[in-house]
């Protein structure tokens, strides 16, 4: 056993008793969520947005580092960081959130990143607009797939790769794509990518390319591993299914009350209270959110803030006043295009853009 | 089921081929783990820093937040961070970890945050000493305990608390401890304790009070939850066992080459490379590290960078040119006190201060 692909295995679903493996838990220890209660930002700060990163964080000198722009451009490109920061700058408020969130409470569960609702942040990125850049580099009129390379490398299910994902040519030219090389005001962090990062406004975070070195542009459909195996939609390992694209419309709740240290099961006093929360979409914009505290039986509606803008997260809150017991919260959102979140699970063989209601457990104590 | 003693159940370890729960995975998702690659840096950056939080990021209002001294004191205060800035600053580079890390590799395990190795960061706090501040209040001469207060609030075990600590009074005018408001240059981020932490150097990360807003001199033992229930050294439930102090000597390996995704299987080339990491000690200097490429058999030394101050890590490297095959590396640090690291693991009931020697499989690949 001394081959890459001996070493590294096939995706595979765990079987229907099959509880959380060391390997899940050694993700899970260096992956991380959202804490919910950070849902009271606006804007997520450092350190609390989530973070998936497939193999390690890399190592890039920003003082050498370069982007370049090649394959089927008419005048192929090389710029480093000072030549992107003289381009035009703008600032795009954006939720990311990982494809494989909520993967873990599926049933059965795919095995990979554990999440549960957590793998979601709001944050701020700044950076230049790729669509000038690639017209300036000149795309040819029969390209197909822009291809986006980072300086991270690994092995996933037996192929060695540096990450790499496509946009469709079409998708790499809107405005509000970025080339992002600072967060919240602050360079980015090298967890987050730094020096350089793709931002896909509305896309799940496996299109944000992380420490960004190479665009090149495609005549053909790009049959890479991150797009042609991993991020699909697939009912089995046989189906060639559907590529991951957007951010399916989700709300969650802030859990009201204080925790249980082992359980996270909230406390509450009984009494008037403002449950809140958090709702987005990658479709088009929140329209509406509904809160459940009976586990999905009975909706009401929540009021929405004003907008974050397009890209951002939208804040809701419900006033609720209950009495002692147990209860069971969660919240729908529906999105302009009429996409909503179901109470029965979706599911596909990766576990992505899964979008099921959250569940937060409350209990009001008597005393 | 509505009251807090009934949702809140005691402690207890796992049966001996139990796997890891749904609530360990629910903490494991919302504390994080420093992913072992940034032991790169010599100061860890923000959001790569460990962290544990036992009940919810508390919503402090830096603008108003107070923190007062009271209790066996002459002289009662309370000071804004106004006040507190305006005293003598000083910046210490410190090592915490949390005095858990290692407990899910335990058997049997004991059931709380399931850390594997990674509950550990280098950080620069900046803030004010404490003794002082102290030695202004007037500390009655009866004096036993210094009480820290945080303003997170939750449930634990069946004991709905506000997060508290007590240090010795000795332990408490230690010249190095400090009452922190910055890390690493900037202000401390909400999940670090803002606006306003306790810093004791060489001890495990329960006794840096986070969100500190009360100080209290106290003529008798204290006998709060975190330091007579949570933290102590325990065979069984019915001992009283040892409080858990300073952080025990522990080497761990920046993991060398590239990653498999799932299994986090390291795999090289092979030829030369140079393998290093971190070691670190509560008690004293650490004065040798060892490396084992063969889980513990055979040992060889590591050479030490200099000392990054009293209370930092030090980096250490080991020059390897491995054939093909499979590795099991590790490192053991020695401190000047004698204390050293064991390859049998050390137990206790809350799996605290466990400084097993660190597991790295990696697979030096022939293609």
């Amino acid at each position: 056993m001394t081959t890459v692909g001996e070493v590294s295995r096939p995706s595979r679903v765990a079987d229907p008793d099959e509880a959380i493996s060391a390997e899940e838990l050694q993700l899970a220890a260096r992956n991380h969520g959202i804490p919910l209660e950070a849902l009271r930002y606006d804007v997520t700060p450092a350190g609390l947005h989530y973070l998936l990163i497939h193999y390690d964080i890399p190592d890039v000198d920003p003082a050498t580092h370069t982007l370049t722009v090649d394959g089927a451009v008419a005048r192929p490109l090389a710029l480093d960081l000072a030549a992107l920061r003289e381009r035009p700058r703008v600032t795009h408020r954006v939720t990311l959130e990982c494809a494989g969130n909520g993967r873990a409470l599926l049933h059965p569960r795919p095995v990979s990143q554990p999440w549960l609702v957590e793998a979601v942040g709001n944050a701020e990125w700044t950076g230049t607009p790729l669509a000038p850049l690639l017209r300036e580099a000149g795309v040819a009129p029969e390209a197909v797939d822009v291809v986006f390379t980072g300086a991270d490398h690994g092995v996933e299910r037996g192929v060695e790769q540096d990450y790499q994902r496509a946009l469709p040519v079409a998708d790499a030219l809107r405005e509000e794509v970025l080339l992002a090389y600072e967060m919240n005001g602050a360079p980015l962090l090298p967890q987050h990518g730094a020096p350089l990062r793709l931002i896909v406004p509305g896309w799940y975070g496996m299109a944000h390319v992380k420490w960004l070195r190479g665009i090149t542009v495609s005549t053909e459909e790009f049959t890479g591993y991150q797009n042609a195996v991993a991020y699909r939609l697939r009912r089995d390992a046989d189906d060639p299914g559907e590529p991951v694209t957007r951010i399916e419309p989700r709300a969650l709740v802030r859990p009201p009350g204080f925790p249980d240290f082992m359980s996270r099961t909230r406390m509450l006093r009984p009494g008037p209270c403002t449950v809140d929360g958090r709702a987005w979409s990658g479709h088009a914009p929140v329209m509406s959110v509904e809160v459940t505290t009976d586990g999905g039986a009975n909706w009401a509606p929540a009021m929405l803030d004003a907008a974050g803008g397009d890209w951002s997260w939208r804040r809701w809150r419900f006033e609720w006043s209950p009495e002692p017991g147990r209860y069971v919260l969660g919240a729908r959102a529906t999105d302009a295009s009429g996409r909503t979140q179901p109470v029965e699970q979706p599911w596909n063989r990766g576990g992505f853009a899964n979008n099921l209601v959250q569940r937060v457990e409350v209990v009001v104590v008597a005393e």
